[in-house]
């Protein structure tokens, strides 16, 4: 399919090749810049476009103007790195097809081995292991009889207490009625993408789309349009609008806090609008916030939900990225769609596992939740940091790297020319795993972009397949 | 829907009319019978037929005959009661209705003050909650990472490798990999029906089926066609037959083991013809096997998956009404659909929780597990036998009960002029609960028919909940 990247004016060209040479350490910070008029001169282009070039990126904060002496490099070199380009790709519907890759990557996922930039996961030691583990021996110790009971939906009452409780640092009011726990976050989309759309449906996603929910609306025979999503200012509206009154959108799935794989926390003022626009069209509006907890600055960021006004908002999410991937324990609060999930909860997984939820409920009541996350989250920024500075350094000269708000993915585009499925069946014959970026789209974009994971606590090792990559990249394009 | 039931020959009415009386404690073992002569003057048949009501009911080892001396009752009198008769509808393809009564039958299971026949659970002392704890610290304090990372499918090896060395006494040679872990059956049945069909296919269903299965395969948009189901002899392989040249049946799901509500374990000639039927027609077996461990006789019996050639049959249990409901503990073994069922539970739920994989697999690799089964069997074979004679003492005359040969259900068919839904609301609104037959049926059958959870520990309580069903009977009709 034909991708139309729109080409940017020629001072913003020649701004992003200065970020580049800076990104890569030809300029440090507190360095002065060429003069515009040596600018002009090098880059063949008027004093004008020199000069506009310059403000741009003095507005962006990577320059400084001092007075009477020039511009100076004013940012730590490796946030100069562009961020991917916005492509808008002409939109059509279209199934998801059963990837064969994925299977690859859970295998590379299981082996301790491989260097672990594919699948989401992150260090053991990030997770509050011990404290989940004094609490959880207290309540075997207090309730013997802990599991010996179907737990059915909703689930248990103080977990959905708990949750609700710390739902208002999202910006919603919920009572424990109004949340249902699941066997993680993908099993609550799971759950309202049933409730919401029957199979032949057209779903509208982000693109680039996390894979599972590509691949959970797929299996569910489901097809998707996916909808041009802008690095700052999430999915086009205009464009999501269009698609909804063309193609009968029965719901539009997003992930607007620390997106995967782009990394953006998205204004509450393109919030508002979608939950303002998919309650108009009357499109429901489901929510993967898994990640939310995990923006970086600032207070935590609000949800979609927070604007919700008519319950056509489902938000979803779990403990997995912060306390535990391997309790299973997610949640979900479906609005006016609730009565339909928890049938359907009931019929298909009938219940969640007792004790994450005992667990959970306890360490979120005794507080050190919050401790916990400031902790985490800044463990996870510097990770990132890391790995932003050394594919700034390994990989080839054009290659672009988000700037991820929170979370810990990085979406990286390398030059129009390199193939990244080529690069990812290089990366698995070094022991390295990456994703390519085919896999977050049903309509085979993102050839030239890779997500990397930075879950995992930086090393040396690391560092070198980093290198290894960036070598990489020379021999498949 | 018209349903027809075969009117049985003159002497099989006497034989139970007998039967009735005699399971009523008119009569008690050791007790002779009327003379033939006697019998044949009060039911006003011939001295022929009298003869060979006797002879029918000996056959089946009620009575005994003596030489020169008459017949006597042989049986503990309870066992004497008739089973439900084996009903043959017309078959016919159908929508599953999603019943608003299931919302209700969940709210009782979870009132602790509501009697509960309803819901399939089970004292939580039965379970060996004491043994799972001991396991459960030590693998906390030798692996305090335990739930720090994604367990992808399969699931963990260990308790694949356990399961795959139990399902010996199943009859299958499984290995390790051949199993895949799922949060409890109810997931493992969907993946399966989701694997082998898609949203308007035809899936075969035992008639009656348990309302949890029915419920699922409607939920994904599928419609069910009902098979006639003999309560000794499981599914009518013509029919089935029938029904899959006529109807492109996709799948067929059946539980031949202890099965629920009917109760029976179907003998291995129907096994191995329901297997080879199935393979010879391309049509998958979707099994579900978790009262298997339950059967009250003999050695453990077979599984369908026993006499599987070609990866046909998908075997799908759980610990769940073993070990235990809150651990969320199912498997499955998904023969040729594996790949698919994988890569479904990756894209549904990710994983299923780390723990319990960890305390099943030590628990069944230290043993315990047999003795514990002996003990749960003859607990749950006691709390059965008591239920039906309460259920032959205090309810209406012309009521046939099933003899259930593993598990803790009882199928009741009431005489025909009662009407089970309506039994169904005044119970709840004496707080019992208990299920009516409609909710096992996508075509409105068995609405003279209750099923009753006997998993509880028995109780007056229980005692006077029987009574007071029995009086409510006669109050509804």
């Amino acid at each position: 399919m034909a991708t139309a990247v729109a080409t940017p004016p020629l001072y913003v060209q020649i701004a992003e090749k200065l970020m580049q040479q800076m990104g890569r350490g030809a300029l440090r910070p507190g360095d002065r810049v060429l003069s515009i008029r040596d600018l002009s001169r090098q880059q063949r282009v008027s004093i004008s476009t020199a000069l506009q070039a310059y403000l741009w990126l003095e507005s962006r904060g990577y320059l400084e103007a001092r007075p009477q002496s020039g511009f100076y490099v004013r940012t730590p070199f490796s946030s100069l790195i562009p961020e991917p380009h916005f492509e808008s790709a002409k939109m059509q519907t279209a199934a998801v097809g059963t990837k064969g890759i994925l299977a690859d990557i859970i295998e590379s996922a299981k082996n301790s081995t491989t260097v672990p930039f594919g699948a989401g996961t992150a260090s053991p030691e990030l997770y509050p292991n011990r404290r989940l583990n004094l609490i959880l021996r207290r309540i075997v110790h207090r309730h013997p009889d802990h599991s010996a009971r179907y737990v059915f939906p909703p689930g248990m009452e103080p977990v959905r207490r708990q949750i609700a409780r710390r739902a208002i640092s999202m910006g919603c009011t919920l009572s424990p009625a109004d949340v249902t726990v699941t066997c993680g976050a993908l099993e609550a989309i799971s759950l309202a993408i049933r409730a919401v759309a029957r199979p032949g449906d057209v779903i509208a996603l982000e693109s680039p789309t996390y894979f599972g929910i590509l691949q959970n609306v797929g299996s569910m025979g489901m097809t998707v349009i996916e909808i041009p999503t802008h690095p700052q200012e999430g999915m086009d509206l205009n464009e999501l609008d269009r698609a909804i009154r063309k193609h009968h959108v029965k719901a539009c799935i997003v992930m607007t806090n620390c997106h995967n794989p782009l990394g953006y926390v998205l204004p509450d003022k393109y919030k508002r609008e979608l939950a303002e626009l998919t309650a108009r069209r009357n499109v429901a509006l489901i929510e993967d916030e898994i990640y939310g907890d995990l923006a970086y600055t600032g207070s935590r960021p609000r949800c979609v939900k927070a604007f919700d006004r008519s319950g056509n908002v489902i938000l979803c999410s779990s403990f997995s990225k912060i306390l535990s991937p391997g309790y299973r324990l997610g949640w979900m609060s479906a609005g006016r769609y609730r009565a339909e999930v928890e049938r359907l909860k009931l019929v298909t997984t009938v219940s969640a596992p007792a004790l994450p939820q005992m667990v959970v409920a306890e360490f979120l009541e005794t507080g050190g939740y919050d401790r916990h996350l400031k902790r985490l989250r800044s463990t996870l920024r510097l990770q990132v940091e890391g790995i932003r500075q050394a594919i700034s350094k390994y990989f080839p000269e054009g290659t672009r790297i988000s700037r991820p708000a929170g979370g810990y993915m990085l979406w990286v585009e390398l030059p129009g020319r390199f193939n990244a499925v080529k690069l990812y069946h290089a990366a698995l014959a070094n022991n390295i795993s990456i994703l390519p970026g085919t896999i977050f789209s049903a309509t085979g974009r993102y050839r030239n972009y890779i997500r990397i994971n930075c879950g995992h606590t930086w090393s040396d090792v690391h560092d070198r397949a980093l290198l290894t990559l960036g070598r990489l990249c020379e021999r498949i394009r």
